[in-house]
């Protein structure tokens, strides 16, 4: 008998309909031995909805108010789920963030889990409920509640999982699983049967939406085995052949057999450029121009300083395009005063694509295997970073496409 | 600066625009130098939105996951309604019944309020808060949610300010006070400009749907003024016109200067009959009949015995009307093979009809008075039930209007 957290998105719960087929599977895996936690999402549309009667008050909502009112999609969920259950013959019983308790630091609406009590949970396990916990929240230490921001419900359950030692945490979703890349973009497209959480992570950050960051960060923490597996199959399907299915996120490299070298191609476009060119390579200049846009608190990801040349560097960055209009307003008012740069360009139509494993470590020439494959398609690359496991290139936006099906090819990960 | 409970019902809730009303009136009587608590109730349709998901899932739902689920719509209200209040400029801070909180027993979907701790709420307001407290709820002993039942917003506002020690509870609802009778029956019914909590008391268990019965048990026990009142008004009217408006329940006889013999005509049509003709007059008759009716948990209303004739007599009471049925099976199944009544019969086409008055103490000749009216209207009396403040009479239903009518008419009552 082994310890399974499920988690279900607002998909799988968005009528009472889908919560009776959640509550068949979780009462499948119950009756197959396992103790069961559930955290199930708001049904969809709910917390948007929650959302939208606090903006038809005000603009600028305050955010300890923000999670009173958003906490109740979760509460109403797990309640239902709870009946849902019952009906199916189960024991089970619901709780709260606040009730379990899952306990969080203060940042209203992007709250961080600092600890998870499971004496209440692991009491109603030992007496065979299965127990229901919201997603997506918690409570301070002044005994508010508080949210964790949105996609929280996965970091949730991973969380629930580790503190309580689970065997394995099964995130089910709208997709059946990681693919290579997205099937949208391209047809071939291959479902990873596994996938390391350094790729995982790199995978989010990069831009892949199956799974929210800091779930991913909090599995690798933990060493939780997490699967990401489709909620759409019938409840009642074999559970072999389901404990089975779907993407498994490891945190054992060696548990990857015949890893191949690259695992997925991940793409952005949220992403614009600032390119501050011509100015003295000084010790402290890149400084003088991060400084002032971190004061600004705008996030950069990207961060490229190309060699000197007769002692003048360029300096390029990437910024959220939702941040871009900010960004270069802050270079233009406070930096170039300071730094009296040649010029200051930029580009919101660029695009990041990346390439992403975790057996790039040993291998050489990816790199020039990625670089020569775009250059065939004649895509220029604007910029280019690199991590232990990952490859970004900067390019034309409009090149998006053709580049993740170039790379997707050159490096065999067709289906 | 005296400390004021608003209550808000769930048609002042109702939209977001009608949620910024409410705020406006709190923040005129805050400016005006009082410390306030609100207690609002759900946005209306909400509660029933959320126990109709329930009942699609589960004709017999577990009611804590119900309370889990039902408590929501409270919750929502109160983060509503402060964000609507910092909008006003105003300090406010939203608890849920388990933040303050208020400890109720453990009865699910039909809580009693223990304790409430007011020291949050306190501290709150000597920090120059507005704090809005969710009704209907609060915490039982194991940490679960519990609900007061239907209209229990009332109930908890009246209890925050009880232990509050507020100076006045002002329930704002959709009718601007109590009245001598229902206005929809007779036109001249007249708004008393206060009532004692003995006749209000009398009023809300004989069919005045103004207050729950309960909130005026809580404010008698308190000794808590409270005052209903009209949402409806424009929330910017003059504040001492406001304060003065609708009616006062007061627990002070003398507070009520030239005090009308009868303050109200109050019925209902919920009820049926059942009368046991024909039984040996002896000692524990009535339990014998009465017994396995409240085994069966019927509530039973109005009891009446008549004198005895020749060694017997007849037996008669009211029920719900819902639980006629239920009630005669018992009758007839279980209580006439003991007693062997020569007859038993029922009806359901009955209504009861009340005057209540607190004058009615130092009285003489209120029966006789409410009889000779009925009798020149050719309205055959039924049973007849008195208390110290009230006579019932119970009626052929198809005469209720026309005994109202007659009875506001004969104590005077018009406006």
């Amino acid at each position: 008998m082994s310890l399974i957290v499920h988690k279900y998105g607002g998909t799988s719960m968005a009528s009472t309909e889908r919560i009776q087929n959640v509550a068949k599977r979780v009462a499948k895996w119950q009756r197959a031995g396992h103790q069961m936690v559930v955290v199930p999402s708001a049904m969809s549309g709910e917390t948007n909805r929650l959302l939208g009667l606090a903006k038809e008050i005000t603009d600028n909502p305050d955010p300890r108010e923000l999670d009173q009112i958003a906490a109740t999609g979760e509460q109403v969920s797990v309640g239902l789920l709870s009946l849902a259950l019952h009906k199916q013959g189960v024991k089970a019983k619901s709780y709260t963030g606040w009730q379990v308790p899952v306990r969080t630091d203060s940042a209203f609406t992007k709250a961080r889990i600092e600890s998870i009590d499971d004496a209440r949970v692991r009491q109603d396990l030992d007496n065979g409920y299965v127990v229901i916990v919201t997603g997506f929240q918690g409570i301070d230490p002044s005994g508010s509640i508080t949210t964790l921001g949105r996609g929280g419900s996965d970091t949730s359950a991973v969380a629930v999982a580790a503190a309580l030692g689970a065997e394995e945490c099964l995130i089910y979703t709208d997709v059946d699983g990681v693919y290579t890349t997205d099937p949208r973009i391209v047809a071939e497209a291959k479902r990873l049967e596994r996938v390391t959480f350094e790729e995982m992570l790199e995978m989010a950050s990069l831009g892949s939406k199956v799974l929210q960051i800091r779930s991913v960060e909090f599995a690798g923490k933990y060493k939780l085995k997490t699967r990401v597996l489709s909620s759409l199959t019938d409840p009642d399907m074999n559970l072999a052949q389901e404990a089975q299915s779907g993407t498994l996120i490891t945190y054992e490299e060696d548990e990857i057999m015949e890893q191949a070298v690259i695992s997925g191609i991940a793409f952005n476009r949220d992403e614009a450029k600032i390119t501050v060119a011509g100015v003295p390579d000084k010790p402290g200049i890149a400084y003088k121009i991060l400084g002032p846009v971190a004061a600004a608190n705008i996030d950069v990801d990207m961060i490229i300083q190309n060699a000197s040349h007769d002692g003048m560097t360029d300096f390029s960055f990437t910024v959220h395009r939702n941040e871009l209009k900010k960004a270069l307003e802050v270079i233009q008012g406070k930096v170039q005063p300071e730094i009296q740069a040649r010029e200051i360009s930029s580009a919101a139509d660029i695009c990041k694509v990346s390439v992403v494993g975790i057996g790039m470590r040993s291998h050489v020439g990816i790199a020039s295997q990625m670089f020569e494959t775009l250059s065939k398609e004649g895509i220029n690359i604007q910029m280019i970073s690199t991590s232990e496991i990952k490859i970004s290139v900067v390019i034309d936006d409009k090149y998006m496409e053709l580049a993740v099906r170039a790379l997707h090819k050159a490096f065999g990960l067709e289906a």
